[in-house]
């Protein structure tokens, strides 16, 4: 890791942005990268803390949403929907999950052309630990406060609605 | 892309998480994953405004920084630490941003061991360009009105500090 820098190479960023072209397109510059730096420092902090029970996150994540459902699996589409990745990446995630005897993979009843993926007992045993730590760790986010998470999560919900991720409603 | 789910799929986890460990971890999980969510929907964004100007968003980000140097030329080890990306990105960054004729390696003059990246004619023409489009695009953050982007960097500057990105200071 490299050493801290001197100075916030965002606000720098906005300085140079603010003298060529204005206050106004300076703003969402800002809070694009912090998002994108944010992600970044995230990603790299739950990957570490899932690493002693060999996930990722996005295994983590596929394996949580099974462990939600009443009947323990879901059809790979749906959870490509659902976790909003492609379906290679389903494949992928499943596979090595199914490697690990963390999901196994089971025919659909209705229908002969879609596969299930199914939560195993070793796979909730799992996913109970890991999100212990996970918990223990607040995600990798415990420098923000308690409200300070809640004001993150109400902003990026508009934007999230904009993708068209989930239809807004009461 | 997927038709809009019914439901808000981080509410919903949230529900599943606050029956089983209560509300406390449920917003640190809640936050983290729209944090997540926000990344991938705005680095889709990006690319897809930055594909005319044979652009990803890594290397339009270096192309900025080379930009706003007073000479427009920086170290290799210094842009990855600026961009906080590993030396073998970078490496991989120059290599196509090289490739394109937007930039050019030149020796370094105290270090022989150093080479630079050195934006060209052509790369301060494409990166302006590219700049017009995104910052016409609101960086693809428009679904927030500007006090909630600003809100939005003002939140995540506190994970950056804790990140060790930089030295937080008046």
């Amino acid at each position: 890791m490299s050493p801290p820098l001197r100075i916030d190479p965002i606000a720098e960023a906005r300085r140079h942005w603010t003298a060529r072209w204005g206050g106004r397109p300076a703003r969402p510059m800002a809070a694009v990268t912090s998002i994108m730096r944010a992600q970044q420092v995230l990603l790299a902090r739950l990957n570490g803390l899932l690493r002693p029970y060999g996930l990722t996150f996005p295994r983590y994540e596929a394996l949580m949403l099974l462990s939600f459902t009443r009947t323990g699996a879901l059809p790979l589409g749906k959870i490509g929907e659902r976790l909003q990745v492609h379906r290679t990446s389903v494949t992928n995630i499943v596979d090595k999950l199914e490697a690990d005897g963390l999901v196994r993979r089971v025919p659909h009843a209705n229908d002969r052309r879609a596969t299930l993926a199914a939560i195993t007992d070793e796979g909730r045993e799992t996913a109970a630990r890991a999100t212990a730590a996970l918990n223990d760790a607040a995600f990798g986010i415990d420098a923000l406060c308690s409200d300070e998470q809640e004001a993150v999560t109400a902003l990026l919900r508009a934007l999230r609605v904009d993708a068209g991720d989930f239809v807004d409603g009461p």
